[in-house]
């Protein structure tokens, strides 16, 4: 008997437009959503978000679990994996997606346009004179599915870039920068830092007292990762000093933000709500698709993640 | 005689660092500065902002003159002119500085960041769901020597983009449409509507009531062109109504905008101070010299200007 069925889990995620977007991909695809797997003896893959403990046990068959989003971070702390491939969501609408925010933010701040908001809300035509482009220097913290392209993006639009991964990254127009001392000199050198790194046990709490004073004063800081990445109050204290000039935040500890929380009754902080980057069912499905082509060929599925690595 | 000398006007721009830029490209350039010309048969050359009436005539021997900026209306428009070459700037800097503008502005409204800021403001956690870039049609007028790269741009992001123009263009994922009825559907059709025509006796006053009208409801309008290209009173008529959505203004039929003036009020209105591009000297002196290069060999020189196109 081959296991070849999928079980979909998700709280959040439309298993309809799941179905539908898949099975256009993979036509025939015995596509069915928890709690109605049938026999589970014949799942052999899962499409899923924040199940339940024990939920990958339940299937003896099972070969690949796709994440249903880019951030593994929930699923790789999780005590009760079963030995099977790990992959996550990547398609070119969500990596388009998260490079117009980060060139949003940046460019927001590039070009003074904070300033501008602000004058205008005031009244005041206040003229700032435009710095060529690459005359300012961006640091792109994590050059992987989403960073790499938006640090690309970047450097294409003519922003001086610099980029910080654990391997060195060969990408067009980007200084690749990699280890703690290159940590260290990328947090100095750059008046705009993004943060797109994968929450991980190395990553946790990165971000501290420590790393906001290594960065230049009035630093421009952008968080489209995940608010754990950060020690929220020390950056709530870089903050009050002006030692980070202005921020645009997508991920908190906690999110929603609370409505209490110290982070609103900034003028300089930009929040949004987690909505960097989505994933469009009908644009992912083709890679969760070819995915399964391949473990069923017995090779690595596309966007694979290594529990071990944490991403 | 040769007349190879190069006189230099301008009421704004800085003579020093343009005297060594173009030295810096153009070795044993004869650089003076108004009114310091010498002999003015030995001038060959202009390069001009703005100058007094009667200017060009005072030079018999001049055969090029180069705009000291993009923008070529007040040049054009004037009864002095005389029969040489003319040319005006643009080099990549220009370029790049103009499409993070386009850009900024556009990915501000795509991803419903006008929606956050203000949310930010009352500190509210207001989720927008995003939508894919290709569903948002955005508009370019005009695909010159700045409309082309910003549509260009836009395109490469993935936004669905439609470029209007004089004639017919071949910009990579851009649909080129010409003519008034490419004009009204263009306006129709897209939800965000970015102006970079030249003004001309043809586009002045071109974005009055009836196209406004045109425009879905809700439209978000960016004009970082000229202000007269707009009918400012109509423009405001449609603020008032809601039609328009949200503008996004870096020019205007007076500039600095008084502080009295009507667009101050609108929450929906971003204004900028007339910063979407400038020249950088060191950036721009290679062009400028390779124009005065190519006039002397008797060729056309770069990004050359048709008064009688009126641009
Ligand atoms: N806000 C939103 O809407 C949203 C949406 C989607 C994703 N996200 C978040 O965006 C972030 C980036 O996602 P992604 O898909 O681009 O992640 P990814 O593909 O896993 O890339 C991770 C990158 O970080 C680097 N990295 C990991 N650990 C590192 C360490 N200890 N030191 C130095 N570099 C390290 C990796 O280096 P190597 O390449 O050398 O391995 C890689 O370049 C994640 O936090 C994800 O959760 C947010
Ligand atoms: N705000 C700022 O900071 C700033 C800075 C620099 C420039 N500007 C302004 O930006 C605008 C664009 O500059 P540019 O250098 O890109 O201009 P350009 O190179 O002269 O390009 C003009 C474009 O408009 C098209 N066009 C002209 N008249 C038209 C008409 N009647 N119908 C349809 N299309 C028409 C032309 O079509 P064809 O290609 O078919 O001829 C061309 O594509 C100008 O208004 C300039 O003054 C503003």
């Amino acid at each position: 008997m081959t296991a070849d069925a999928l079980v979909f889990y998700s709280p959040v995620d439309d298993a309809v437009a799941w179905r539908e977007a898949l099975t256009a991909e993979l036509p025939g695809i015995d596509f069915r959503v928890d709690p109605d797997v049938g026999n589970p003896d014949e799942i052999g893959y899962a499409l899923a978000w924040m199940p339940p403990k024990g939920f990958f046990s339940r299937f003896p068959n099972l070969k690949l679990v796709t994440n249903l989003g880019a951030g593994v971070d929930a699923l790789v702390r999780r005590d009760d994996l079963v030995p099977v491939k790990f992959s996550r969501l990547s398609d070119p609408g969500m990596v388009a997606m998260m490079t117009s925010y980060v060139v949003f933010a940046v460019t927001r701040y590039a070009r003074d346009m904070h300033i501008f908001e602000r004058a205008t809300r005031r009244g005041e035509w206040e003229y700032v004179h435009p710095r060529p482009l690459s005359d300012i220097h961006v640091a792109v913290l994590g050059l992987g599915e989403l960073g790499g392209p938006a640090a690309r993006t970047l450097a294409s639009m003519g922003f001086s870039v610099t980029g910080w991964s654990r391997s060195v990254k060969n990408i067009e127009g980007v200084t690749s920068v990699t280890g703690e001392d290159g940590l260290e000199r990328v947090l100095a050198d750059n008046e705009i830092i993004v943060s797109l790194l994968p929450l991980t046990v190395q990553s946790r709490g990165l971000l501290g007292a420590r790393e906001f004073g290594l960065m230049p004063r009035g630093v421009k800081f952008i968080n489209a990762s995940r608010g754990a990445i950060v020690d929220e109050a020390a950056m709530i204290e870089a903050l009050r000093s002006g030692h980070i000039g202005e921020a645009t935040l997508d991920a908190f500890e906690i999110e929603p933000l609370p409505p209490d929380h110290a982070l609103w009754s900034f003028e300089n902080v930009l929040i949004t709500p987690h909505m960097a980057s989505i994933t469009v069912p009908k644009l992912a499905a083709r890679d969760v698709a070819e995915s399964i082509r391949r473990v069923r060929q017995g090779l690595p599925p596309l966007h694979e993640v290594d529990p071990a690595h944490g991403y």
